[in-house]
């Protein structure tokens, strides 16, 4: 029973399948091959758009080098407190030149997300003309939360005008977004560059592909540094069809929302689970593959001891549904958690 | 007929099969599953050595961070004039923070090598204390070298030696590794630590994986900052597995020198092509799967026109060979060109 | 009626007078010559303990460069989240490689310190091994405090001793060390490294100098980048006797004190004419040079267009003594602030 | 006797009068003050064209921000292999955020200068879309060169030509500007913007200044990022009319222009003095104030004891003017040199 993350499963059958089928054929190397131009096409057509695509080899590069696209001399970039691009050891300070991540203030079920107020606020000291608070470059939100809430797009849109105004670009980390998309039934183009959001980090890794990532720009010009920024990281794969072949078929027949609806709805079957334990319960409601659920030290320790895998989380500033002894453990569900792994858990629950 | 580069093929078919067996699996993430620590174990063992291996996704990354692991601030790195560090984007410059990429003078078949003496006269001027010519830190050589050439173990220990005097670590580019241990039939160690090699990148991409390389550190003690140097280049693959799978099965039962030794082959197949030939002669020897012919221009339109794709390579500096209208062809075989393949080929020329 | 900063003002006469003296003299240049030595002899004996001392323009190149002395990839340093260093156009993040600046909960009175229990809570997520963390590296703290307050003796030992049990260096911005100095009564041994003060930046600027700053290492084997750090930031002067030259003159006869409790008295004088006011009030003591003053709109404007020159401050977060139309005044006197000076101000008041 | 370098004087007894004089006033900080804009004006009426400027406190800044006002991802800037900016610890590719300085082949007396042909060839591998060869952005020269010559305003418009034609930008460093102005009797606008310079590193410190330098840029738009990459690299300075004041003493009544001609006069006496020296002679002809003379070690060791400072200057590559023995020995005047040192000089040699 693996609840840790959904990192650890491996890749969809359907999706390594048609890796071995590719294996096979000679390709035009870095970004420029036959696959590699037609995910561009699939990713404009699902956008209702012309978008610019990239293809890199993890999400901490998708959110560095959306970033480092709209780097200026010290930038700064607001974001969620413990957004994941604050803890990639580094890289959107290394990508971006030295930028600088500026917190806003959280808000909203389990801290985990940002509102107009808060980035308002937390963008006001940086629109002085003096040279030392830098150049503002970007808002970046994640989607769905890292505490598995989702966003709204009627919230994505206030936001992305608040950044809009303060002359910031907008970049969404879609680490889940497949997740978010799901959960909210919206289109693609909804969630994103209709509701403000420049810049994308399309992730397929923590939904049935092995490693595929996408930068996808709404507007094509912001992404002239791109080819340079990629290359400079080490991210140009000259192999790259390997990336574009999991992502060709993970957006074929709508597979990519198909396994993100199986994965929410084992986030939920593990949300039930919880609600009807006697030793355990929600912290927030999330709506989407990850659940969050507050338990006793034993009580943890005993279902660990049984086979469960999973992550302790810390709590939110200010959280207080914390009895003595308990601490909040992070569930998440992905594309291969099976009803099974669910009611062995739910049994220890 | 693809000669334009050994990273247009895909994946060996052993290789995956390998994945596509592995894709159904739960791993732990992010380097530390069962796979990532079995390749570890087994190239300590190839090496007959304890080694500390990092997994990346590109050669370029391997490099960089193979030569970050190093830096100290105004790092001064020592190479061939045509050393693939040299263009990568700025990958190296990037990674160390900054670091400057000394050219030393070439020399040898096609000024593909650096020799002792020539190394000796690029670091001259980096042994000053003063501040201003900042810290030296490394010398990198590339085996196979970029113009197909191949060190011998000799000529690796007198250019390690000559480094280590004074005071720079060695690192190896060993995009084409493979290559060349099956050139030079001596051992992995002896071609690397043995001769005092410190770092080298491993790589498995051009020579039938998908995107498989590796940092191998012989002294694990200069690994010290590797881990978050990874993180931060964005280059720690969650699903680390899908890298350390595909080494698994090429390292097993030799099919990375099985592989290479068939590149070769191919590769003097086609140098015999090029002999025998009324229209084109070898720029020079070197005994790998990279070879260089002189062509006209118009034998190399007819020959591209009949179906082959292959680069032209800019002369080096001093090459004197050609004569009006002619040019430096660079053919290359990999691990799926075919006989027929090669035979198409001289029957073009 | 100079109020706005403590960097208005040019040099003290007896600081331009010895500068024009040496300036017919030749040195030996960079760092080396030999009132750059003396000087490093005069602050080993002020500190009671042999220190390194470099030299720097500015007190933003002498916080950058204490704190890239220390670095590491994906340096983190703890500080507060108004401090100087949070603000200087991304200096300490350029010259660190990419650094993090990361806040600790303010306390005290204006909300401008740091104490133990905020510092070791701000530390704790990076105490993890997990390389998304980084590496931490340093605490920094200013004394005086940018909101003109001053840590005693005993507050930076705590602070001293919870970064050092996390494994970090401790570094001070004294770019008001003087000011701290005088306003204690402490030896300047007392208040740096037998509190646990590892770096120290120690500002002459505002006290008298055109443009001196030196930073002290307490331990001369954390100075070991420094050399070339100050190179690769165009920090080495050449002619390095003119800043040298300024110390000499400062630090002779303790002219740096008696300048220091100048400022100071000036500074109680303008908190004398501001408890005596009908129309201004103490936003907090300060005990130093820096006074705040909460004034409405209406009186700050007559003020001004008398001819005084100061700056608004932003409320500190929390803040609650602000009536409607009112805001925080910095008064700033300095070695040069007159008694007239402050006598026209309090008429005004 | 002191001909080591032109930055072991101190100051001009006028420039060091002017700064007495200015200690006394205060000054709006952060080069907004009166003295920071009059420079500005006649530098504007020097060049005969409005200019853009910024003080800063060194060459090595100057340069280097000059150049990081241009940078993009993975610059490329092309230089001779032995400018300055090579050797500068690292300082330009550190404000390039890892820039690379590319060396053109060297041509002239002593091998000091770059033609137009030598630029070419170096340009030629990086006009490639390929994203590994990064971004060119910069061609840079020095006036008067690093090895005492001139070139001519023809030279530099050939050099331009080229290099704007590239879509380089071209950058001069003039930390000897005004020798070199004073030896052609040219305009300043006739040795930059009219020949094709866009940005000019100006260098008071060399010629009577303390610590007076400025970035000039003919092409204000060129300037948007320059404000921030300052302060960034902690070279705004707070009492910035401390540099400004040396600058308007110096350009006051031509003061600049007197002391080159006197540094250069001083050279040509040196180099007078070389000529009939049965020990020594001229390596090449310069020009200028700076002499570069072949000498036995023994004739060297003599005249080092007899009182006079100079440094031995590496051979350039090439050079076979050297018999067993023999060395070259750079022999530099500046504005404080005397007839007496040049005589006493003469009467050793």
């Amino acid at each position: 029973m693996y609840f840790a993350s959904d990192n650890w499963a491996g890749a969809h059958p359907l999706v390594a399948e048609r890796l071995v089928k590719a294996a096979g054929s000679y390709s035009v190397p870095y970004g420029e091959g036959q696959t590699d131009r037609k995910v561009q096409k699939t990713l404009s057509e699902i956008f209702e758009r012309d978008v610019s695509v990239f293809f890199v080899g993890t999400g901490t590069a998708a959110n560095a080098l959306s970033l480092a696209s709209l780097a200026r001399p010290a930038s700064v970039i607001f974001c969620h407190p413990r957004a994941h691009v604050m803890h990639e050891g580094g890289a959107v300070e290394l990508m971006t030149n030295g930028g600088k991540l500026v917190p806003a203030r959280p808000c909203g079920p389990g801290a985990s997300k940002i509102d107009p107020e808060g980035l308002t606020k937390a963008i006001a000291p940086y629109l002085s003309t003096d040279a030392s608070v830098g150049n503002r470059i970007a808002f970046t939100l994640s989607q769905a939360t890292e505490a598995g809430t989702i966003y709204s797009v009627e919230e994505i849109a206030a936001l992305s005008s608040v950044a809009h105004s303060a002359g910031l670009k907008v970049h969404m980390d879609g680490a889940r977004f497949s997740n978010a998309i799901a959960a909210l039934g919206v289109t693609p183009a909804e969630m994103t560059w209709k509701a403000g959001i420049d810049i994308l980090s399309l992730g397929g890794t923590k939904n049935g592909c092995w490693c595929a990532e996408a930068i996808v720009f709404f507007n094509p010009d912001d992404a002239a540094a791109l080819p340079v920024l990629r290359k400079r990281a080490g991210h140009l794969f000259s192999k790259s069809s390997f990336i574009s072949t999991q992502f060709d078929r993970w957006l074929e027949n709508g597979l990519w929302l198909d396994l993100a609806r199986h994965a929410n709805g084992m986030g939920e079957k593990i949300a039930a689970a919880v609600r009807a334990s006697g030793h355990a319960r929600l912290a927030w409601e999330t709506g989407s593959n990850q659940q969050f659920a507050i338990m006793s030290d034993e009580a943890a320790a005993a279902i660990r001891a049984a086979g469960a895998t999973f992550h302790d989380w810390p709590a939110p500033d200010g959280f207080d549904g914390l009895g003595p002894g308990e601490a909040i453990r992070r569930l998440i569900a992905c594309f291969a958690t099976t009803d099974e792994d669910v009611e062995r858990l739910a049994a220890l629950l």
